[in-house]
């Protein structure tokens, strides 16, 4: 929960009472979850205050309910105005019938058909991290690259040796045209990356690494 | 893994070597994944065969790579025309530098700033989730009703019901127009939850058990 931001842990009729001294060390340090826990005698107390509440099942039941993913169970929790809740039933039994009758509509995440046992921790952390992840402003993808790409002129300058040493080998086809196009080739092995100043030094040094006479007596 | 539809596991130098008889029980029925396993020298022995290889961690690393989230990360896997994989590194210490190295891009899951510890198996789960879901046809939302909504006529014989009983009460008010506005905020009240067959019955039941005379010697 507390890894998603989630901290509002309601218990209903807990098997072995509450506080729990098991709960502590499971909590891996989110004990103010622990902390703040309420306890209730029933399901629909447990869920006062809560505008939607989402009771969770994997088995198809004789009710008439909605049924929404966790995708959707998320946005729909971003878009209310009070909070909302979901329901969980003990490890080995789930949801009884009766409890799902206090939800407004069914959460089923989506799982293999031919291997679908997630347990309680599991299901949580799923449905957790929908929310959060909706939340979230991480971008989807970003270059982490804190010096940034090298000024231009140094990139030139690596395409430019590379270029000359090229041309010095005869690496280049006399074919016209061909020579440009094996140079567009190659510049863009070089652009693409994004290099960071320290690392076109480090490709200038292997430039000359690879262009330098074998050193005598070096094995084959 | 398995309930996400992933197989495919591939171990690199396990510290209590492999099989491992502890793995049985904690894969609580997936044997298949284990009875698969494959176990690598070298992370990047383990890469073999894969085309786009994500590295997770959590720690910003003086690496410059592009990061992730489990979303897009999920979403380029769908696009690749071969297997993609996700590295991740042992329960205490995480990946290395050097097994991020072999990666190509960065895997971060977004978690709460102020308490962010998944564990190997929370963060495996998560990632795996991703990539099951944006592969899954489960509808977002759906109305599991088994029966379909009741006949239309069997709807309308409800509200004509509840229409007759709440006139017959004098509830109507008789300012032109109130009416018929209580009759339409009444008429929705029993078209949107698109009852079944045999819960119109069951509110017709209700209406008639609300409308009867109170039953002689009855409590206040």
């Amino acid at each position: 929960m507390l890894n998603f931001g989630l901290t509002d842990l309601r218990l209903v009729a807990p098997r072995d009472g509450w506080p729990n001294a098991d709960a502590g060390p499971a909590a891996s340090g989110a004990d103010i979850v622990l902390e703040q826990a309420r306890v209730f005698d029933s399901v629909a107390d447990a869920c006062s205050g809560l505008g939607l509440v989402f009771g969770t099942t994997v088995r198809g039941r004789d009710l008439i309910r909605r049924v929404v993913t966790p995708l959707q169970a998320a946005a729909e929790f971003h878009a209310l105005p009070a909070p909302g809740g979901i329901l969980f039933g003990p490890e080995r039994t789930g949801l009884e019938t009766e409890d799902l009758a206090v939800a407004h509509a069914i959460l089923t995440i989506p799982v293999n058909p031919a291997f679908g046992s997630l347990n309680l921790a599991q299901a949580v952390l799923v449905a957790a991290y929908e929310w959060y992840r909706q939340g979230s402003d991480m971008a989807a993808a970003t270059l982490v690259n804190h010096d940034g790409p090298a000024p231009h002129e140094e990139l030139e300058g690596l395409i430019g040796a590379v270029d000359a040493q090229l041309a010095r080998n005869g690496y280049y086809n006399p074919v016209p045209g061909r020579a440009a196009a094996a140079r567009l080739v190659m510049r863009n092995l070089f652009t693409r990356p994004e290099y960071s100043a320290g690392e076109v030094r480090t490709l200038r040094g292997i430039i000359r690494g690879l262009s330098m006479p074998r050193r005598p007596g070096a094995p084959d």
